[in-house]
C-alpha cells in the first residue's frame, strides 16, 4: 500500500449529476476554496464546453488565491474519425485553462462497438491522440476509463491495452472507473493488483466508484490497498444516482484508520465543517447519520450502552470525535441522566449560574417533559433554552398571550348564495389570531396560511417584526409529528419537531401537547426564542 | 465462500437504537410480518425484560402465522457471581418464548477489565453458564461477541477463546460484533479467516458490523466471503450512530452479485417494497439515492449518459432494476404500476367491473394522488378505496358538506372578566362542527376534543352515529405526520396516516395537503368508509 494518496474531488461535476443537486457558478467558486483549504489535491470542476455556467467557472476560478489545488477540467477523448487539433471537445478543454485536464474514454469493448459505434483500433487512437495533443499543448492529462471493470471483465487484454495507449502517450493518471457502480470490493482490489502488474512502476492507477452496490467507499480504500494512488471521490458522497464513493469517509479512513496522511491534521479538523458547508450550498439537510461527520454519528441512546459509554467514551466510539471536529454529544432523553446535563451546561458557558442544585432541578424538569411527551433527542435548541430558561435572571425575549386558529372547509352555506364566490368545491380557510407580549406591549395580529400552522408562523411573525426584523431571516424547513402513546388515537399526545435554518445554521425545537396546534405553536416558538439568543439580538 | 447465507435482521432491536426511530407493539408486529415474507431466516425482536412493550411484542408475536422466521430475543449473559439459574435476564429471555436466544457477551480483555469489571476467567463461565443453561431449557443459542474486533486486536487469544467457550458450551452461531464500527472490510476478512481456522469447521460465523466508516456492508460481504454464515443488519441500514449493516444492500449484493441464492427470486422483486414499507413504519421519507431501493437509484440525470443510457439501458445500470421490485422510469410507487392495480381489483372480486381502460384510469389517478403528496403504499385501507371509487355504481356511504375547526388558547379576554373562570393558566380548546350527508340526511354536529384532529372525529361520529351505529367499534390506534415536499416549511405538502382498529382488523389510512386539518379529515373519513364497506355495512 502507498502512504501517501492523491484526493481528487468531483463534487462540482459528478456530484452535481444527482438529482435535485445545482450549484450556480458563485457556489462552485465557494465550495472551490474550501476543498483546497481541506487539502484536496485536485478539484474538478466542471465539463469542458458544455454549458455557459461551467465556463465561467474556468474562467472566474482562475482568479481564486488556491494555495495548494489544482483545478481539472473534465471532458472525452476526440471524436472518431477528427483530427486532434481540429476536435471541439479538445479545444473547449484548452480554453479552460485548467492545468489539468481529465479526459474520460472507452476502454470496454462493448462499449466502444455498441455505444461509441466505432471500432476497437480507432478508439485506441482517441485515447493517443487527445493525450498527446493535450500534453504537446502544455497540460497535465489524466484518463479516465470509462466502464473498466465491466470492460475488464469481459475482455482483459483490450482494457489493459487502452490504459496502456493513455500511459504511453503521457497521461500521468490512469483512473479505472466503475462507471455503473456495480463492482465490489474485493474484485476491485484484484483487478487494480494484475494492472499494476501487467503495468509496471511507471503507471499510477485512480480509482473512481460509484455507491450503487452500497460499497463505494470500501472499493476505494481497496484500491488503495491494493496500490491505488488517486482516489476520485464527491464531499458527502453526492454523485449519480445513489453517488460517488464519500470523499468525507475515505479523507477519515485514510487519515485515521490507514495511517496515510492525505490532509493534515489541522485540515482533518475541519472535515465536519466543510461537510455541513458543501450540503448547505447544494440545499440539502445535512445526514445525521453520516460516518465521522454527522451529529448523531457519537451519540448514544442509551439501553446497552448508556452506562458503559460513560464508564469509557472509547469503548462506544471509533475515533475520538474531534478529531474530525464532531463531538459526541450525548442524546438526550430520560436513559442519560445529570451527567449530560451538567456537559451542556459547561459547554454553554453557563456553568457559573447553574450549580448542582440547578441542575438536578433541569433533570427533573426535562423528565416531566418526557412524561408529557417532549424528547429533546432531536431538538438540541429546546434543549439550550431548557438550561437558558433556568437562568436566575432569565428574560423572554417575547410571550405567548393567547391565539386562536380557524379551519374551515366550507362547500356552499345552508343559507343563501354561500360565503365564497369562487365556486371552488372544497375551499380550505386557515386563519390565526396571536397576542403576544414584547417587552411592556402587546401585538395582537392575524394572518392566513397554507395550514394552521403556517397561519400561525405568519401571525407570530408579524407580531414580532417590529421589535426583531432580524426574525425575517428564518426559514422553517421541516416539520414532523409523531404520536407519543401510541395506541390512543387522536386523544394520545402528539410530538412536533420543527427544523429551522437562516443560511448558517440549522436547528431543532420541539413541541407536545394532545392538541397538535399547542405542540406546533411550542415548536415554533422556540425557534425564533433560541435563534435570538443564539444570534445575540435578545439577551446574552 | 459458503454459497448459503443466514439473513439475520436486527431492525427491531438495533434499528431502534437510531436517534429518532420509535416503533409501536403494533409496528413491531408488522415489520415482523413483512420480514418474514421477504424471507429473513432470523429476526431478533427486541430486548428481553427490558421493557414493556418488548415484553408485549414477544408475547403477541407467538401468535402470528410466520413462514419461515424465526423470531430472536436479545440479552446479556449471566450476571458476574451470580448461578444462571437465578439470573434475571436469563429468566427474561426465557419468559419471551423465543426459539432463538441471541445472548450479547464480552470477547474483549479491556471490555471485561475496565466496562464489566470483572476477571476474565468470570467472564468465560457467564458466557459458559448462559448458553448452557439456555441450551438446557430447550433454546437454539445464538452468542454476540460485542467488541470482537477490537479485542482480537488487542489480545487475539482472550477473544478467541471467549467463542471457543461459547461454541463448545452450545452455541451455533458464533456473531462477531465490531461494535464501534472501526474496522475496515479487509481486516474483517482476515480475522474471520483467522478465527475459522482456528476453531475449525465446527465454528459457525457470524458478522455485526456498523456503518462507523461508512463500509458496514462491504464489512459484511467481506466476512461472508472469508466464510462467514450469518450477516445481521438492519432494514435501510438503520441502527445505533451512524447505522448498521444496511440489509437491503446485504441482500442485492448476495443474490445478484455474489450469486448466494439469499432469499428467492420472487422474494427479492419485493425488496423495494419492503425497504418503503419499514420505512413508512418508522416515519422516515424514503432515502431517494439508497442503492437498489432508492427512487433515483437507476435514474440518470443526463449529461454524459442521457444519450448513451438510451442507446443501451443495460450500459449505465449495474442490474435490471425490475430484479429487485425498482425501475429506471420516473418512479411514483410501486403500486402505481398497473400490474399491481390489476392484481388488486382481481383480488378484491372487482374483476367484472372495472376493465383495462378503468385500471389505466386509476393508474393514472394514483400518479395524481401521489404527485400531491398521497403515498397509498403504508395506506392499503385508502387504496382499496381508489378502487373502489372507480366502480361505476360507486355510492358513498357518507359525503362531507362541511367542517370547521376552531383551536384556542386563552389565557384571559382583554375585555371584563375572562371567558373561563377556572384560572386555568393555558386552556386549549378545540370544537370542530361538521356537515355530512348520509343518504338524503344533513348532519350537523359538534364536539370538543383533546386536538382538532379529535374533535373532527368526535364530530363526524356523532354525524354517522345514528346510520351506522357500528362504527363506535373503532378506535384511532396511530398518527402519523410527515412533511411531504421537505425544505418548503409549513407551506409544503403534509402526509398524514392514520392506523384504525376495530379489535379484528389493523388498517391504515392516508391523506394529504397543505393543510395537516385536511389531510387528517381526508385519512379519517377513509377509515370510516373503508370500514361499512369492509364489514358489509355500506355497499357490497
Amino acid at each position: 500500500m502507498t502512504n501517501k494518496v492523491e484526493l481528487y474531488d468531483t463534487t462540482l461535476r459528478d456530484g452535481t449529476q444527482q438529482e435535485g443537486i445545482s450549484l450556480s457558478v458563485e457556489d462552485k467558486l465557494a465550495i472551490t476554496e474550501r476543498l483546497d483549504q481541506l487539502g484536496i489535491d485536485v478539484i474538478e470542476g466542471g465539463y469542458a464546453g458544455a454549458n455557459p455556467k461551467d465556463d465561467e467557472y474556468f474562467q472566474r476560478v482562475q482568479s481564486l488565491d488556491l494555495k495548494h489545488a489544482q483545478i481539472a477540467a473534465f471532458g472525452n477523448t476526440r471524436r472518431a474519425n477528427v483530427d486532434a487539433a481540429n476536435d471541439p471537445t479538445l479545444k473547449a478543454l484548452l480554453d479552460t485553462n485548467a492545468p489539468v485536464v481529465t479526459l474520460v474514454g472507452k476502454s470496454s469493448e462493448y462499449q466502444v462497438k455498441d455505444v461509441l459505434q466505432t471500432s476497437l483500433e480507432e478508439n485506441l487512437a482517441m485515447i493517443a491522440d487527445s493525450v498527446t495533443y493535450l500534453k504537446e499543448q502544455g497540460r497535465r492529462v489524466f484518463f479516465d476509463a470509462e466502464h473498466f471493470f465491466d470492460g475488464f471483465k469481459m475482455n482483459a487484454e483490450y482494457a489493459t491495452q487502452a490504459l496502456r495507449v493513455a500511459m504511453d502517450a503521457g497521461a500521468e493518471r490512469l483512473i479505472l472507473c466503475d462507471t455503473n457502480g456495480g463492482t465490489l470490493p474485493s474484485e476491485v482490489a484484484d483487478i487494480v493488483k494484475r494492472i499494476m502488474e501487467d503495468l509496471g512502476d511507471d503507471a499510477v492507477i485512480g480509482i473512481h466508484s460509484h455507491n450503487d452496490t452500497d460499497t463505494a467507499v470500501a472499493s476505494a480504500i481497496a484500491a488503495v490497498e491494493a496500490g491505488a494512488f488517486q482516489v476520485q471521490g464527491c464531499i458527502n458522497g453526492y454523485g449519480e444516482r445513489t453517488g460517488n464513493a464519500n470523499m468525507v469517509s475515505v479523507i477519515g479512513n485514510l487519515n485515521l484508520k490507514m495511517g496515510v496522511e492525505a490532509i493534515s491534521k489541522e485540515q482533518l479538523e475541519t472535515l465536519t465543517e466543510v461537510s455541513n458547508f458543501v450540503s448547505e450550498r447544494v440545499n440539502r439537510s445535512p445526514d445525521q447519520f453520516q460516518p465521522f461527520v454527522g451529529s448523531s454519528a457519537f451519540s448514544h441512546k442509551g439501553g446497552l450502552h448508556a452506562a458503559a459509554t460513560q464508564k469509557s467514551a472509547q469503548a462506544y466510539q471509533h475515533i475520538e470525535p474531534s478529531l474530525v471536529g464532531n463531538s459526541n454529544d450525548v442524546v438526550i432523553s430520560e436513559l442519560s441522566g445529570r451527567g449530560n446535563i451538567v456537559h451542556r451546561i459547561k459547554e454553554m458557558g453557563l456553568a457559573d449560574d447553574l450549580d448542582d442544585a440547578a441542575a438536578r432541578q433541569i433533570v427533573q424538569h426535562v423528565k416531566d417533559q418526557e412524561s408529557k411527551g417532549f424528547s429533546y433527542e432531536g431538538a438540541n435548541a429546546s434543549f439550550d433554552l431548557v438550561l437558558r430558561r433556568a437562568l436566575p435572571n432569565y428574560e423572554a425575549p417575547f410571550e405567548l398571550v393567547d391565539f386562536m386558529v380557524v379551519i374551515e372547509n366550507r362547500r356552499r352555506s345552508s343559507f343563501g348564495t354561500g360565503w365564497r364566490k369562487d365556486g371552488a368545491e372544497h375551499p380550505m380557510l386557515s386563519e390565526a389570531t396571536v397576542k403576544v407580549r414584547v417587552g411592556e406591549e402587546i401585538m395582537h395580529t392575524a394572518a392566513e396560511g397554507d395550514g394552521p400552522v403556517g397561519a400561525l408562523d405568519g401571525a407570530l411573525r408579524k407580531g414580532l417584526v417590529d421589535a426583531y426584523p432580524e426574525l425575517s431571516a428564518i426559514r422553517l424547513t421541516d416539520y414532523k409529528v409523531r404520536v407519543v402513546n401510541e395506541g390512543v388515537g387522536t386523544g394520545a399526545a402528539v410530538r412536533v419537531v420543527i427544523e429551522s435554518a437562516d443560511g448558517k445554521d440549522v436547528w431543532y425545537t420541539v413541541g407536545a401537547s394532545t392538541n397538535i396546534l399547542e405542540a406546533s405553536w411550542l415548536a415554533l416558538t422556540d425557534s425564533f426564542e433560541w435563534w435570538l439568543f443564539q444570534n445575540g439580538v435578545a439577551g446574552k
